[in-house]
């Protein structure tokens, strides 16, 4: 099959659509535990970015089960291919010259390894959203903690199925002492710095 | 499963990505047989929209089918599933506020209808690039049709698979005798009257 798939080019470069929106694409992936606060994270960047004219788009786990991985569930394989797509789409996102943020849980190292490869080089920050797992659960915004500790949700991270975390994060945010807008301030340091080194 | 999804709602709404892009996003679905000439013009279009200050970005067939859909082959399940995958993608960058054009055979009706219900209404224009077949299987640029008609390719559309021609589409475009910046012109000129339309 693969040898009757051409790759098609397109006419527009990376440099073109730079000049377009003023930064390169990037995907900034959030990593960590259910409550951590990867979506309140990732939302608030969003709008920060916004606000200052940048182009940025957010990719969230709950949404994106709904549509593209709505016939995946939460087992090993199927985590798997949730963030294989999700890395793809990324990828996708900062070839058209977004910054594309993403929150998802992704609690395997090697799947995250995975969308880094898939994304071109240099263009995959790691943020580790790093908050104990007790606060997590004492946060528990949508109860899903007390229904894994129930036995009424399978395979739910940090209970009953694992969380890798990240062995070489581009940033770890603590989430248990940092405000949210102390969070969106380092990411977006981090971002001016690796997005102004690019374009030197 | 679903009970335990949560949506998060992004804050950046749309009227905000028009103010910084300077269109509303939307997609613009070619379909057609292969060889009908969908990819040369996606490209020239997106090039053609760039060139003018469009944030605009295409999706391809076949670089989709090496990323996103590289699990998914030909049979008529796969193709529904990859048309969509893709379906979702091309909602989820309407959203973020691009031009989304997607470049792919997508054969069949109700897979079409189902991508369209998928983004929101209004912003999905399906385009007809139509071509007869004795045309296309002449250009062959791939050589795709003569290994289907010699049976070492099955299911191929046109040859082996079946082709549901559009019954409403936004636009046909006879590319037997229209140019590549003529079809571009006429998509250029539908998607003007379209955006137009919403904004006021």
């Amino acid at each position: 099959m693969s040898e009757n798939i051409f790759p098609t080019r397109t006419n527009v470069d990376a440099e073109q659509r730079i000049r377009r929106t003023g930064h390169p694409g990037c995907v900034i992936w959030l990593t960590g535990l259910s409550a951590s606060g990867k979506s309140t994270i990732a939302t608030a960047l969003e709008q920060y970015l916004c606000d200052r004219g940048k182009m940025a788009y957010m990719l969230d786990g709950d949404n994106v089960r709904g549509g593209l991985c709505s016939d995946l569930g939460f087992s090993p394989e199927h985590r798997r291919e949730n963030i294989r797509r999700i890395g793809e789409i990324a990828k996708l996102f900062a070839d058209a010259g977004l910054i594309c943020i993403t929150a998802f849980i992704s609690p395997y190292r090697s799947d995250r390894e995975l969308a880094h490869s898939t994304v071109s080089p240099g263009k995959f920050l790691e943020v580790y959203v790093n908050a104990p797992l007790q606060v997590c659960e004492q946060r528990d915004p949508k109860g899903l903690y007390a229904k894994a500790r129930a036995g009424k949700l399978k395979e739910f991270t940090g209970v009953s199925a694992p969380y890798e975390p990240p062995l070489k994060a581009d940033l770890e945010l603590h989430t248990d002492t940092m405000s949210v807008a102390e969070c969106v301030a380092q990411i977006s340091a981090m971002l001016e710095r690796v997005l102004t080194e690019k374009r030197h």
